[in-house]
């Protein structure tokens, strides 16, 4: 095999496949990135199973053929190398010289005999949307999803019905919900997407807005096609749970609030919350007034924010990091939160419905 | 006590004091910064004991008073706070209260009865310099300190000589060295300053120009005195190394060289260097062309460079993170490289002697 590529083009194209390079395995031809230069266009390939990525470069194929190079040093030196042509050149036996300018890599190669290409899927359901909403939206639903749990709190739900697609993560504590509208109809798609999955695509995205992602959905596979490059994720096997009753919108307060000051608040109160402790965050929630107080070994803080109410008067009580999340990647000046009882989860959401953040409340007991 | 200061200024302050709070320590008294407003003015100080910190901060005194407060967590709350005046007050058992706009901060602190404030010392001897040349030499020649090996090695040397200053680092495989021209001559001054004080004084110096430091010299300490801050240190006791006849001026060889032409090639090399390998890297010396080689498990790469050369042809091995380090940290776009045969150091130094920088050199197999 014989290729010359400018060494920005090729490192790019590096630089997506890498996302799905497992870190650990005990397959060594995963841990390789494929170069297929066999017909007519030069494909960078890798895949550790359940996730797959693949990506056309430009470049020139001077001798046809198939290469497999170590994902880790290969990226390395076609980094370290200055700005101009690569030519990467194997040999029959795989041994693999790189050349830029007056540097010469040596290095030995696999054949690709052994690696897995990315399934074949059948390209019959598929949404389009932009990749500037779909790097948000991940953005915006990622980290509530379970670290190491129930298999199907680490995948997202993805469900298109009619003209929108609505999105679902959920951890135990806390629901994120959002609606996001389609430009056409589609059939009704309900599938569970895994978070890895959903992480590595966001980094590859350059979330420009007038570029576009189309989503393919098998029963097995959901695949993102965007630019020149396919990522190719296994779906998580399992029913979603059912939360439309959960998101109730009863409720016997009503705060509307600047999201800023609340944000910035929370987070000076949780200077107080020791690593692994699990100090609340108690809102006192007034007419007019928010008084939020912490309590802890360390010391204790309270605060005081103007607020609008309807409804009853409440002290109730969070985990700070949880409402921070939410907040975080909400992007209204200011929000409105809906609560029923100290027992109840605290919803926040807008009017049209764009987003739902529901939060279980903690205990705390009446001496905070 | 009763403080008020605003945010920006006692963020600042603090921020420099906590370069003295030691990370670990069985004395919780040093892990406060004291606050000392009992004589008019607003002192910041923290002190392992080893490396003591001091700097005065404006504000006003409403109740002039001595409190100490645990550093970290002090930091924190002060840098969460909003860009305005904060108010500090303790009461007779220091419990603490941090205000800022409508938040409200409580901890408890300690009296400052336990804390070591920082030694009187005589200003006898003391030279001056720019902030931004103590910076420089600094980040110049702490690299190549010995991190825990022999107690000396991890001091540099400052020797001062009528009108300049030799620092001096080395830890067995390299020596470090700069001259510092001296607006004054003072009297001939040798000591070794502990590589950790010059570490964390750098951080606080801002590196300006047209700012002075005045170094203190006693048998005991070395003292910075800048902008409004205090830095003293302990020096380390013992003779410190002979290296004058291993700075030899003699040399079979004499190598000028694009100094980023070299270090990109070797940053480039070192791809194939995995951690804890000892690798060298082959430099192949021969009239205008110097090829650098390197062998390894990972494989292999060559490249040339072009060079002006007087001397002998030689092949000399390095290891490439001694060459890049020294380096990085010379500003010269052209470089000198002084070699006089496999097994003896290499020098890079310039002309005028501004910086001599000596590499062992490392054994190699003739296959190489």
């Amino acid at each position: 095999m014989k290729l010359v590529c400018k060494k920005s083009i090729i490192l790019n194209g590096l630089q997506i496949v890498s996302k799905a390079v497992p870190v650990r395995t005990t397959f060594p031809i995963l841990e390789c990135i494929l170069i297929d230069a066999s017909k007519g266009e030069i494909k960078l390939i890798a895949n550790d199973t359940d996730l797959g990525i693949e990506t056309v470069i430009e470049g020139d194929i001077v001798e046809p053929g198939i290469l497999a190079l170590e994902a880790k040093i290969f990226v390395e030196m076609i980094r370290k190398l200055p700005e101009n042509d690569i030519t990467i050149v194997s040999d029959g036996n795989y041994n693999t010289v790189i050349t830029c300018e007056k540097t010469k890599f040596n290095l030995l190669g696999k054949s690709g005999d052994d690696f897995s290409y990315l399934p074949k899927i059948e390209k019959k359901n598929n949404i389009v949307i932009s990749q500037f909403t779909l790097k948000e939206v991940i953005r915006q639903t990622i980290f509530s999803i379970a670290d190491n749990d129930n298999k199907i709190m680490m995948g997202e739900l993805f469900e298109v019905t009619d003209d929108h697609l609505k999105i679902v993560s959920l951890d135990g504590h806390r629901i994120s919900l959002r609606n996001i509208a389609l430009k056409n109809s589609y059939d009704h798609i309900k599938v569970i997407v895994p978070g890895k999955a959903l992480n590595e695509i966001s980094k590859i995205l350059t979330g420009e807005a007038d570029k576009d992602v189309t989503i393919f959905f098998t029963d097995r596979h959901i695949m993102f096609e965007f630019d020149s490059t396919i990522v190719l994720s296994r779906l998580i096997e399992g029913e979603y749970f059912q939360i439309d009753n959960m998101l109730s919108k009863d409720y016997e307060s009503k705060i509307h609030i600047s999201k800023k000051e609340l944000y910035d608040c929370i987070d000076r109160a949780s200077l107080m919350v020791k690593e692994g402790d699990k100090k609340p965050i108690i809102l006192d929630v007034k007419d007019r007034n928010l008084e939020l107080m912490i309590n802890s070994v360390v010391g204790s803080m309270n605060e005081n924010i103007d607020i609008q109410k309807t409804g009853t008067d409440m002290k109730i009580g969070f985990n700070p990091k949880f409402l921070m999340d939410a907040l975080k990647v909400i992007d209204d000046d200011e929000i409105d939160m809906y609560l029923i009882n100290p027992k109840s989860p605290c919803i926040i959401r807008d009017n049209d419905g764009s987003y739902v953040y529901l939060i279980l409340p903690v205990n705390f007991t009446v001496s905070n």
